[in-house]
């Protein structure tokens, strides 16, 4: 029984502190962005998104006019380092050979802004946006700047690293945001244009490649449900077949290029992709392994396609990366990626929480995976681990005021460690105002003013809620439009309030119970009731004033990790709904290594202003292990320790007063 | 109150354990290493080093008769990628730039071995390694095989990363040893030529200049002291003096060099080179940082300096060092260099088990430096250490066999994480059995084979003994010669036994008190006796048949890491006299982390076979952790664990049973 997200017009979220996180993306983070893509913001890496769209409009234009192609750098760099914007080559691309995308993931994220409210001066911004990349499309229908300006007939031969298909898969999703949001189709019609020049290209009998960065399998899945036409559901679908089978398109592509340099070539064997998850056919994948944004996004587009094609190799490769990623390369956080050594995932139960990688793009990946995951089988345990990416990890990708971003997000933080020990040289202590790279700010940015797209899904006669996210909800049940108001404030509690408030339906409204309840009181009387996977499925008639009830009693928790993750042995992890805490030194003084849990003795939940939000704290009763006399290594005695008490913070808020010590797992 | 060694002839090791380890080396480690300087050795990287040194003969010797220099490549590489040596051009230098001293090393080692024991053929191969080290002399006296063959013109003009200093250096010492050994001066005077070559271009008034990587500083000490010549301690005390003094010398020629590549300067400061511990002024310096081994042969030096020119300032900084190093950065089995990350000193009590670098030459150089340290001021403490550095790591770097060695120590291996996990790519879960660069095993082989030096030192009236290793120790005290017969087994237990068998003399016999040791109980009758700095002062009169006994109880102790030591938190590890010891697979099953100490239980010591060698293991009662049921994270709950029995190797015999995980710090 599959299902569907609900259009984001009929989500209205109304809930008290994800209203004011997309607010805040609304008001601060979008015109910041804006303002970035457009090389104004001081001190501030240069994005070049604009710069390098107009530079190839012009490129464009000039050959339509009749002009000769003139390129303007050499087609085989990742990184091309610019001026000072403002003595720039007007003509040059400047920036990541990916920069394309950054302006594509704010079109995609102002679009859903857009559909949640009219906003006649932001729609002008996006216009701009859109136009700008309309009028940078070649002839053909090709849309890439990087190679426009550097090289066009060097286009696709080098998909591995190049990012031409990542773009395109971004430019998909902006397309359908923007057409959904207002019904223009500008946009939606050049991305079809490009996605037939690709088709042209790849495909069965034609070329074959697969994209270096994945997401165009994602997207072209949604490309075909939001247009009905088969081309993309085929492309996608060769996407992913090709992807990891012998030849290595990506070795032979490689080789072509070692080709031109007078190198030798490499044996042309997949194996050596796992970074690129294109070392076996997608089918037999069963650890997640490599980058892991590339991974999530991999699953993303191999769990649409089990859904859409009904494809049971696929689902079971898809559940055995989601069992590899999350039962056993998981933080706590809801983040992904141990080792900063390719943005990667590590090997099992590897999870180191000073080094960890756990970019928050691969948050936001998981995210997509997981409700796609839903989509195809109703069960809270792919909820529970989407709540938690999102109420964690992703939200700690942003600075409470929406000014300052995290790419990685460690669960141990020492900031003089930072700055002096080249081994956490990827850590930063302190959030950033902006990347020369950055994928991560806009990804949080368009994940959470499409939030309406995960609170719930449903299929025929089930409408499943899988996060307690207050709105407005207008669903189909079994043919019959009803609106509902779901009422919830995870911060303070677990308890819900569903109620109809328009309409008359038969059919089932499915209620997650999470995995962080310690069981749920029901107050529907007289309804027909059973759980299953994890869900309450409440069914029956349903019509306006109907009312449930559910209570999902909301203890502090004290986590500890599997035996395996040597991590977190001899230590603990407080938690309370989907927050996950941590302790920092601005609460607790310096050397948090030293303080010990009491993972026995009881939490008090207390509320705190943090930034300028109220947000409850634990209180926890622990020791602080003392110094003691002796040297570096001396006899053992039980530790001397003197009785104290800590406060824990949401980790999503932590790093918002000042830079200082952090640590999620305490010694018990 | 200042102490000498005693020379190596003088202490004849009888030691059941220690005079195996130094018959090895003369057996099986001098010959290998013999073959492998000759690139002999199917299967191992080559060393080039009498490659090298015929090579530049040949050079020198076409110049002498009238030819012209012929350079034979880039003076500006640090590594040179050789073909197979059949098809060298036998003229071109291969190898690092250090390669010289690969055989130095072989020559002092294999000299001090013919100064324990004549040893015809040992002779003859030693002879020809110094009769091609004498025909590779320039004319001027320079004397370097990479500079000779790559550009002579550019002697000199890269001290920080060239290697020639650090070569004379361990030139210097392998003269010594050499002319100690057999009374022949042959490459002693090749030496002076050198160095009095290297004193006309640097000096007060002269070039400024310092080694890149240290150790000439120790070595110039040692030759003024064999020697007696003032020229020699005048460059030494200049190149420490030098050292770290702005403007730095390392930046100047650094500037050169980007000068001749066309790119711009650098700022002309020393802060930047703390990797050469050249930041700041010798006498300044109070942290051990930077790279490990380089950073010990300074403190060497210093030692030295501080000994021979009476510098109260320079003895400060070699306190304040040592502190530095064993107080806060060095690892339970005496290795240091906490990161691989320029092999280097880490952040205090950043101390990682599985990323250790704890390279085996640094462990000699802390060994180097604790006899020098114990020369200036006599306290256990820099014995105990000395100890600590010798039968753990030192003994660690080379396997039972001697066949094998390690460059790296950890202490927490998992062959697994070794192979698939690049944070890891410089730990290997076995000995390698030789290295392109091959500092250690030659530099286990010279240490071991002069172990004599480090056993006692004496002063006019009092003869200290530092190492309980069973000897025949010639001492003069007051004057008079002495024949002493030191008694002791510390595998088996603390128990000395010290008797005079030649000779008569007034003066002080002070035997350390071991850090380990439970108190002593002394058999002295009638002996004045004092303690004071972790020594037994036994003074009186010395008369043939004195017998002096003490006992050492030497209990298995368990000990704990300093509570800022992140890594050690909740870990014991188990230590019995000198030695640490560890889990290995091969007795404990694999997830070694899964076992948890008793720390209050009593462990037994039984003696099982590990190679050929009869070794005291320690019988520890434990538990091991069940993987029990729930998640990657699951409510706490007191571990549920079972009752088991721990085998613990000494860390030294580690890993010559195979490949398997080890652990020195065990759960508690």
């Amino acid at each position: 029984m599959t299902s569907q997200p609900l259009p984001l017009s009929h989500v209205k979220i109304s809930d008290a502190f994800w209203k004011r996180e997309m607010d805040l993306v609304r008001d601060v983070v979008l015109p910041y962005q804006w303002d970035a893509l457009n090389d104004r913001i001081e001190g501030a890496a240069p994005s070049w998104w604009m710069h390098n769209m107009r530079a190839a409009a012009r490129s464009v234009a000039a050959r339509k006019a009749g002009g000769p192609y003139v390129p303007h750098g050499r087609p085989d760099q990742i990184h091309i380092e610019g001026p000072d914007p403002a003595s720039a080559d007007p003509d040059a691309f400047y920036g990541w050979v990916f920069q394309d995308s950054d302006g594509y993931k704010w079109i995609e994220a102002a679009s859903y802004q857009l559909a949640l409210k009219p906003d006649t001066a932001l729609q002008a911004r996006v216009q701009e946006a859109v136009d700008a990349v309309c009028a940078a499309q070649e002839a053909d229908g090709y849309l890439n700047t990087y190679y426009t300006l550097n090289g066009i007939d060097r286009a696709f031969t080098y998909l591995k690293d190049h990012h031409e298909l990542y773009c395109f898969g971004h430019l998909i999703e902006a397309a359908i945001a923007w057409r959904d949001a207002t019904g223009r189709d500008d946009l939606l019609n050049v991305t079809r244009r490009f996605a037939a020049c690709i088709a042209r290209r790849f495909g069965p009998g034609k070329d074959r490649g697969c994209p270096g960065h994945e997401i165009a399998e994602m997207a072209l899945f949604r490309l075909y449900e939001a247009t009905g036409e088969q081309e993309w559901l085929d492309l996608a679908n060769f996407f992913l077949d090709v992807r990891g089978t012998e030849p290595s398109t990506f070795a032979l592509e490689e080789n072509e290029r070692r080709k031109r340099e007078g190198l030798p070539a490499l044996p042309v064997t997949a194996s050596r992709y796992v970074y690129y998850q294109a070392h076996k056919p997608v089918r037999q994948m069963r650890e997640a392994t490599g980058h892991a944004v590339r991974q999530m996004y991999l699953c993303s587009g191999m769990a649409d396609a089990a859904r859409v094609n009904r494809d049971g190799a696929m689902l079971a490769a898809c559940e055995a990366l989601w069992s590899s990623a999350v039962d056993e390369k998981m933080y706590v956080t809801g983040g992904v990626g141990g080792t900063h050594v390719g943005e990667a995932f590590s090997l099992p139960y590897d999870l180191p929480s000073d080094t960890a990688y756990s970019e928050t793009c691969a948050a936001v990946g998981l995210v997509f995976f997981a409700r796609r995951m839903l989509q195809l089988r109703p069960d809270s345990a792919f909820a529970d681990v989407m709540e938690r990416a999102l109420w964690n990890t992703v939200l700690a990708g942003m600075a409470l005021d929406g000014r300052s971003f995290f790419y990685v997000n460690p669960l141990e933080v020492d900031p003089a460690a930072c700055r002096e020990d080249q081994r956490l040289s990827h850590v930063k202590p302190e959030r950033q105002k902006w990347f020369g790279c950055a994928c991560c700010p806009p990804n949080v940015a368009r994940l959470l003013s499409s939030l309406g797209a995960y609170i719930a899904t449903q299929s025929a006669d089930t409408l499943f809620v899988h996060l307690y996210v207050g709105s407005e909800i207008e669903a189909v049940l079994s043919g019959k439009r009803v609106r509902l108001s779901l009422d919830a404030n995870l911060l303070r509690d677990g308890v819900i309030r569903l109620s109809v408030t328009e309409g008359e339906a038969e059919g089932t409204i499915a209620l997650r119970i999470p995995g962080w309840a310690d069981g749920f009181r029901l107050d529907a009387p007289g309804r027909p009731c059973r759980t299953q996977d994890g869900y309450l499925f409440l069914s029956g008639r349903w019509r306006a004033g109907d009312t449930v009830h559910v209570d999902f009693p909301m203890p502090v928790r004290v986590l500890t990790g599997h035996p395996m993750v040597k991590e977190t042995a001899h230590q603990v992890c407080y938690s309370r709904g989907p927050l996950v805490y941590c302790a920092e030194e601005k609460d607790n003084g310096a050397y948090l290594h030293l303080l010990q849990a009491l993972p026995e003795a009881e939490a008090q939940v207390a509320w705190e202003t943090i930034g300028s939000l109220r947000l409850p704290v634990l209180k926890v009763p622990a020791r602080r292990r003392q110094i003691g006399t002796g040297g570096l290594y001396r006899p053992w005695s039980v530790p001397d320790t003197e009785d104290t008490s800590l406060t824990l913070v949401p980790y999503f808020a932590w790093g918002n007063r000042g830079a200082g010590e952090m640590r999620v797992w305490l010694y018990d």
